[in-house]
């Protein structure tokens, strides 16, 4: 059997590595239009943050063999051709066109299986001055190389986009000193990750570490100085200096060839397959960064390019190649990055995009430590959920920390494969011991915090909404219940805050005014929650407590 | 309605805390043996170790508030009598007597509903010397803090028993620059938490940085000096010097004031409870350390005190006393513990467990890197997953490694809530960036290996198989597939060895005889897998990969 894989970065080696464990007679050539293959364009950012030292690390296995042509021949018995791009497919006779982006020769070479693995492109605007110098992209490796050999320290850089490409690129140039804005033309950081109350917060510690933000602003162009040398990013609010410019806008899957052959586009403009990964045509498989994938809640096809999702498509690409019929069973779109010290990370539907499906949603955001906070180097971490009313079904979770986000969205991202509910998440079984987390694991306390909503025992305010409120004239308490020493490091400034610690608050009930609304505050919300049900309890009518407390305020103190 | 709870160290404070939330004109009581109440028991090694500088920290919660009665009242308003006995319970009256223990005044106290939170006690085996000076336990904070203060650096201590409590206490005393040794009568260390072959790998590693260890071998007395201070630990085999111990054999359920009121004990020895956690008495329920579960795998009753549990636990308890019918859904014994620099996990069944519970198994032993290999920090974990057969579903993970084991051992417990399937784990869509993990997570490659089994794509033969292999005179060769580089450092000294790079095994395989067995080994497994298959591919008959390779190779090298 011959089988031609189209692309050599990420799902098309593994293809190949998997059809030849299962095909040792099989005829396998990879071909890949770049000088490059089978490199972890995952680790580009931490090239040029110098955390990765030399960037052949990206091309060798943990073995220290790099995977070159050599490699794929000798290991493999996989023919690489390189720097060859194919330009046609002729299903009728089953060829793919080819042409040496070396020696120009053009030729075909047969197939009885063809695998697309085009991966994706990025998308880069059509601004003006693109072609400045020390304007960049990070898309391969030649790319990292170059930035991280060019920048200076207290240069001032501009990135343009703030999704995970343009964040990740952020945190680089900071690690390396480097004076950064990050420009959006969204109203949020990392929209495909967050909602807006969690990029809300996450720019606001970001911002208080150094790093500018300007989101909800359109860059108009570049401006370049006599040398033809990067020196402004216009913007419709004016513009930034800049020494250097990222473009990190998004990424398009690469499908012309695809569709140049006839097979069938999907609704999000990526390569349709079925679960087996096939394309239109049963012959032609496609995986990875060009594929379009069936989502594990909505059910909806979406475009989530993602380099787990290629290596698991890899593999089932190759049992199908050998007669095992395997299905690919979807994606939840899990993601995650580090920012500076900041954890980021999210799994299954946000907020906004579960409304937008239909979905009537209940969320609940809650900050807490990692692990016991009477183990030394417990951090904070802010998780929010998102569920489905009528049936508790979990949706989505989402989490910002410097402490330990990811393990908590992992245990998420099973849960949602499983179509598990909010019970079921505060059931798990999960480990418990003070290194590694507190006694109910705050995943489990964010669905504590979720059924206490649904069953009307906790209300709520987010802190959006106070943040609103506090900005109209309207009367209401806002009760603070942390310690008098808690209250004057850092506090909201307004008239309408009471401060009075939880463990009086039962003695002093006759302070609180019984006429008014109540909110209630604490650092994490365990306490606001305790005071809104002492203060329910005494017969108080409105009263909630809010989400994620002042460890999700994303906004200015007194 | 009148709430008498009996225990306040950690599922007792819970359900008073629950309860208290719901029902705000409750009146609710929390009896206490000891002078303390509330306290995080799990922290207790970490005072002895230092970690915890004050003890004080296990007391007080986050917002730094001491949980004493005074707490308690305010707070909660909930009323706390420590220093009291509970000795009776009269189930026709509906009254608990009660015995204070400063003044030694009796009394009775009325209930509508009964809460059992009357936790474990320490087990101590009745062994001769118990009675001498520097003879410790660590059960409660005065244990800790006595322990703490008597510790010198440089000490022989001894540990009697390798569970979790003991382990935990060898680190503690390692970390103090104690000279420890661990005395378990079992034949591996961890038996609660690791199989045999797992366990033997932690034991060697540990021993390897200076913690000695004595499996299979019984102790039988202590020895002391004319001072009456502690000198020899004698056991069947031979004695040894100690100038400090500490006795860590297990925990038993304190039940007898359940069993002397007629409830009933379940097979394990632990109060029986309903999914309600309500005991045969519906008015008395029984939470934490001192009931029996139900195994989310099995089925079957077990006794795994776990402080999880505990806290879910008081939450279910306090929302059946408010009337919100809420049920318990069982266990896995997920169980996680920090030894020096390795971090330990399992969840739900053992190998043999499994096995001697019926179960036709089929188990995978994965070493990996806990993030990408490129990345900074990365570290190495070795996993292990047990699988039913027949129907390829998960019946337990466990783990050990210096990079994160805990994450991947959440995920596999919240797979096995859900009873998933090895197909089902391998198609979670977890987390992947190079901070935070490899591409293809290493429980999701733990699984494609088990996978790989079934499918009878992958032969495997554990290190232990291979040791027993080595020590008979059978032909066969042992294929070291690394770089003579990496082979000539540490090696299997044995003339059965053939080193073949797996780079140029294609090329040079009629090096290898046909007519013998052949294993294959490498450092993680990848390699010898890869090779497996390249000589299956050629023809070869009989192939089989060392699971775990050297990384999970618990003997000696050359």
């Amino acid at each position: 059997m011959r089988i031609v894989i189209i692309g050599g970065v990420t799902a098309g080696p593994k293809v190949a590595a998997r059809a030849r464990r299962l095909l040792p007679d099989a005829d396998i050539t990879i071909i890949e239009r770049g000088g490059l293959i089978s490199y972890a364009g995952c680790g580009l950012p931490y090239v040029v943050s110098g955390q990765i030292r030399d960037i052949n690390q990206l091309f060798i296995t943990s073995y220290g063999a790099k995977r070159d042509e050599q490699y794929f021949a000798n290991e493999k018995a996989v023919r690489v051709l390189s720097r060859t791009e194919a330009t046609a497919i002729d299903r009728n006779k089953r060829e793919v066109a080819l042409t040496s982006l070396e020696s120009g020769e053009t030729y075909t070479i047969p197939y009885d299986k063809l695998v697309l693995a085009t991966g994706a492109g990025p998308f880069v605007p059509p601004l003006p001055g693109l072609e400045l110098k020390g304007v960049h992209r990070l898309n391969n490796p030649e790319d990292a190389r170059e930035l991280a050999d060019q920048l200076t320290a207290g240069q001032e850089a501009v990135i343009i986009g703030a999704g995970v490409a343009g964040m990740a690129a952020a945190a680089a140039l900071i690690k390396r000193k480097l004076a950064v804005s990050v420009v959006e033309a969204q109203e949020q950081i990392l929209p495909a990750m967050l909602d807006r109350d969690l990029a809300a917060l996450l720019a606001y510690r970001l911002e208080e570490v150094g790093l500018e933000m300007h989101t909800g602003r359109q860059v108009l162009g570049l401006e370049g100085d006599a040398e033809g040398k990067v020196t402004r990013v216009t913007t419709d609010q004016g513009s930034l200096a800049a020494e250097l410019v990222i473009i990190a806008v998004g990424a398009r899957p690469n499908v012309e060839l695809a569709r140049r052959a006839g097979l069938t586009i999907g609704v999000t403009g990526a390569v349709a397959v079925n679960a087996y990964l096939e394309t239109s045509d049963p012959d032609i498989y496609a995986v990875g960064d060009c594929v379009e994938n069936r989502h594990l809640v909505s059910g909806q096809p979406v475009y989530l390019p993602l380099a787990g999702t290629a290596g698991k498509q890899g593999r089932v690409a190759g049992d199908n190649l050998a007669g095992r019929r395997t299905t690919f069973k979807g994606v939840l779109g899990t993601s995650v990055m580090k920012i500076m010290d900041w954890n980021v990370a999210c799994t299954g539907l946000g907020e906004d995009q579960a409304r937008s499906l239909g979905y009537e949603t209940v969320c609940a955001v809650n900050a807490a430590h990692d692990r016991a906070h009477y183990f030394p180097g417990h951090d904070n971490i802010i998780l929010k959920l998102v569920v489905d009313k009528s049936s508790g079904r979990l949706l989505g979770a989402q989490g910002v920390g410097q402490g330990d986000v990811v393990k908590r969205i992992d245990t998420a991202a099973t849960a949602l494969f499983f179509g598990g509910t909010v019970d079921d998440l505060a059931s798990l079984d999960l480990d418990n011991a003070p290194p590694y987390n507190t006694p109910i694991d705050p995943l489990q306390e964010t669905a504590n915090i979720v059924r206490n909503k649904l069953d009307g025992v906790a209300a709520t305010m987010t802190a959006g909404q106070l943040h609103d409120l506090l900005a109209t004239g309207e009367d209401f308490v806002l009760l603070d219940v942390r310690t008098p020493e808690q209250f004057k490091y850092r506090y909201v400034g307004d008239p309408r805050v009471i401060q009075l610690a939880l463990g009086e608050l039962r003695a002093r009930l006759a302070e609180i005014p019984r006429d008014k609304p109540v909110v209630t505050i604490c650092p994490l919300g365990t306490r606001a929650y305790e005071a809104m049900r002492i203060l329910t309890g005494a017969g108080f009518r409105d009263v909630r407590f809010v989400e994620g407390g002042l460890q999700g305020w994303p906004y200015d103190l007194d």
